[in-house]
């Protein structure tokens, strides 16, 4: 996928240290060497499948083989290369949604826990640094108990039946490839995992309703979901890929006891606190007056943006310090240096299902199992 | 009620064209008589109950007699006051929910007919002009037919168990004076109001989620209705006055084929419109670019920004100049003087105890019926 | 001026505590009589000139004559009413700039105090709450010594030759009827005066450009002003009527020791602090945790936003109040209830004649004199 | 200095086109190899000064050697390291403002001249795909002819003499160090250059006033500049590095005879367009609508927001294709793939003296000269 690869890329370089030694970039010889060398990679290590990759750097020292893999392809085609890579002995970065069913991401987690490899899974808006100072002001109970829990991701790229022109759309679309809900897998599973990561709460029961708007698609592109929390807080989750206009419109508002915290990814700089009885706070990413998660999880001072690729490149840059800590010998503060692993995997892809299970039935409320 | 009452004389006096001219403002005399002195008021037409000034107005010769009576009690005491002032021959302002049940409501409703009298019912969010422009729009299709409705009103006024302190907290949480929904009848029928004014769409099936949230509150606080319209679009609803730190947010978003408008009532004088593929754009109150509807809504040139009374008083100018073609004989360009009224009241009582019917099934889907 | 006449109407009705009694609406007898009628004045009260009208209202007893006269006519036709007005007994309200010339505002500044009577400028702009509040917020030390004042007042309504079309720019545009300077007259005067109410400084130097930027405009349209506070403190004043797509864009920001404050007239309900080390606040009008001053000048709770209207009403009402109470013998707590008066006039026209004078000098520095 | 050198590494790395190879990272060799180590460098490619690299790496063969270098150290050290590299052959990218002088920033390009090795200067802001797409709609007319601009920058980071405890304050305000303004060199110069990148005019003329407002600093931390253009343009130029709480605030705005844009570099993936006539817009980075500079300095779709160090790296991107070019011999669209150079340079340093020149002046008005 040119647009989800080139990003991996760009966020895996940036902070330098992670230098790309090899890849499976086509099943085509020819193309596969291209976009090698493009890559300025060592034509020797320009693969063209995963299973040869894998077989080969595994054959290789181990201080010539590369150390971990990405995975970046279709949903269904995350699995397989994911458990042998564990097999093999590689550590994992992968994209989300986990795997294509809940029931390959449980055999993931199993395989994890064998082989005690570490999984990076890409759940990129919890890479910034004000989705974790939000996370960390709740955890201090700055807003008091939560209440209430309004989560949000619109876009408009589907609007059309997209689907005939872009590869992108195309399997985002199939559910052969993508799965069992196109919008849920897509996005909805990325406003579920920031609901959850920022309140610290768990979903326990839910209440959906997915659409197929456009017509001639294979898989819905809309849908609302009614939530109950563990904690008695209820919230309310909107996914769509038909808003005509949007783009990547992820927004979040959790409203506790003493006040409510908002953010919106694409000003991803700011993070409004509103409380009850004062004004207004807009905490801003790069200030000293933030907490240490929220401070170092970023490169630049206040004022000099950062958008979505340092939150991606956070994630890889804390699961490189994890890893170069597991090779040391040594240990990261994993308070502060953190990234979304199989647990979330797993919570995401329990979420796609009971979604779809919850829009097929008469009944108001379904379980959110596992 | 304090408030709402002063929101009404400032909207009525803002235009020039209302005078009070009497008032039944306590049922204690001496209190009657200090209010309505110091609004100026005659001291014989200060009055200490409705059925004395509907009585007693009504038998005053024709030209000194009021025009019509404005309702701003509590919810309860909406109908008694309205369909005796109908009965004596008055036109009728009355605030929002029309009535305590849509009983009263559809009683009403057969009396405004019967009698041929105005009823102006004050859904102030309708009185913005550019509510009104962006109506006009998608009439037009200039967003092509509507999709998704995302319309949501949260406040943070019942967080704490406010109703303790104030009296227009405790009505509105009394369910014997306030209906079967604290949050639906207070604040979601505004934003379902809103939704099907723009839209031009009905609602048609619904599935709602109400809670009490604070302890020991006797009604609903919070609430959330996923929509069905008579087009085949659907929709979210969110109500909250939970929403710690939020003041009266009233937001609504309507997405179609080719693009999405945006309005905040908190900042009423920017009307957004996303396009599927071109520039967003902000269409500003006061400027020469809007339709006539939006022009003649407002009183100032853009930058000089008109709010919530002005919103008001362009209801109150509505009805005052429908009125007064009325009386003249003559008439107005109901396109663009127009004011809700009694198909408003109906379907938004329906909509309170359609919601309130939804959320004690456990059925997921309820049918909208009145 | 049909658009600030309308504009004081409104302004005037909204709270009730004032009557339109009479007026001299036109030298036109016909046109004077039907623009009365509209307003819903007797016929004997409407007046072809102010000198009828002054020596008619004079000659009725004290308790059936007007309180006080508004002045709105264009800036060459203030001096003569007002001063009249204020030999013939009555109280004044007058549209900023106050007179035609410096010369002619302190004539003024003397018969107010030889009077004893009342004079109420409208700055409009310092009627709005939370332009007190930052005024507040300063006189309390709150943002620390002030170091740097930006005021700017944008524009763009005589981007062309508007002049050409409108009686209301033809006035604006011509030395004989607006004064010395267009841009500076019109609208530096607003931001000049809004600088020096909220830093609660005065201009003591400045270094001026103007510039005729439509051709064939016999005044200027645009400039731009160095300041100097008789504090050590600095600013920079920019006021332009040709920023095409502005519409009426006043901002001010205030910086010293340990924070900044910043208001925008467009939107005019939130006041913004920054701090230099802890998270920017955002004030909000009508909330409880604003000063007395901020919480008395306005009429609705937050969320329910005010704009200019209620700005401009505000100078009504405290001029009302403070008329009131000196009739009754009475008093207000003139900390909260204030309006600008004389003074403000004296040096607004004193900024215009100054800055002029810098403009033609090719000396950096002009003293600020009066 | 540790801020803008960690900025260069980001920005280099992002696209995967340039490789850290060699480096004198300080003069002390034990924290020089450290450094090194941590960068991932070869000891024996890891220098104690610029000499002995410029010198060690000359001696390489040409396809071992580095291809350029990056010169990152305050401004006194721009020009001698600069000079050595192209004197060696080796092209440079170099910090602004490019040298401490306006005399060696001639010499520089002299040497540039004669060498015709390419030299990038890092003038940070032009590098945002909004910014390029700006200047692209100016250049084709779409506001008209140009009438007015206004330029800022504020910041609070020298609120108090933050120059005792940070090495970056120290010779930033230490005019041995910095040059002759501190706030013109530190960030007037990017407010220049934005204002003149952007509307494609060049200042002719000035008059400027500096202050220093913490006391006890040695350099200018304040000031502001009224600009003539050639065009016959006006203009105003505000820095500050005393506005407390500002953090990064650089904003621009440019009027023409129809319209104006506005941009912020603090939410720099909106460009908004007001129109004389119409509906504002807003532009948005990563959209297709973009021209192809919009287009082509950019990584991610709308809505996933790019920030500081794209903006950066597009520089990085840009001089490392067209140095790829040059190496291969093929070319690259310099309409598209742009960067600042050696005359942009000579213009900010120029900018630095007038504008020192004005503040010592009496006279308004200075011709801007080099």
């Amino acid at each position: 996928d040119a647009f989800i690869g080139a990003i991996h890329r760009h966020a895996a370089n940036m902070d330098g240290k992670i230098e790309l030694v090899c890849g499976a970039l086509s099943i085509n010889k020819d193309i596969a060497i291209e976009s090698g060398r493009s890559l300025f990679l060592p034509e020797d290590r320009i693969y063209t499948s995963f299973e040869e990759m894998l077989e080969k750097e595994a054959a290789l020292p181990e201080d010539k083989r590369m150390d971990f893999v990405t995975i970046v392809t279709p949903n269904f085609a995350h699995f397989a290369p994911a458990m042998m890579a564990l097999e093999k002995g590689f550590h994992v970065v992968i994209e989300k949604p986990i795997t294509l069913s809940l029931e390959e991401a449980i055999a993931l987690d199993q395989k994890v826990q064998e082989t005690g490899l570490i999984l990076c899974l890409t759940h990129t808006y919890t890479g910034y640094p004000l989705v974790k100072e939000a996370r960390k002001m709740i955890q201090d109970g700055k807003i008091g108990k939560v209440r209430k829990v309004y989560v949000e991701y619109t876009q408009g790229w589907l609007s059309r039946l997209t689907e005939r022109e872009s590869a992108g759309a195309a399997w985002r679309t199939d559910p052969k490839k993508s799965g069992k809900s196109g919008v849920m897998g897509d996005i909805g599973t990325h406003a579920f995992n920031l609901a959850e990561y920022i309140s610290g709460l768990e979903v326990t029961e839910l209440c959906s309703s997915l659409n197929v708007v456009v017509e001639n698609r294979a898989l819905d592109d809309d849908g609302a979901v009614l939530l109950k929390f563990n904690s008695g807080a209820t919230g309310v989750l909107m996914a769509t890929q038909i808003a005509a206009g949007e783009e990547n419109n992820l927004k979040i508002r959790i409203y506790g006891e003493l006040g409510g915290i908002e953010w919106h990814q694409q000003e991803p700089n700011s993070l409004i606190i509103k409380w009850l009885d004062k004004p207004m706070e807009t905490y801003r990413a790069g200030t000293g007056y933030l907490s240490d998660i929220g401070r170092q999880n970023t490169r630049t001072p206040g004022g000099h943006p950062e958008g979505y690729l340092e939150a991606f490149a956070n994630i890889y840059r804390n699961f490189a310090a994890t890893l170069a800590a597991r090779i040391d010998g040594s240990s990261v503060n994993s308070d502060v240096v953190e990234f979304p692993s199989v647990r979330e995997g797993i919570r995401g892809m329990a979420f796609i299902e009971n979604v779809v299970k919850s829009n097929e039935s008469t009944e108001k409320w379904v379980k959110y199992e596992i």
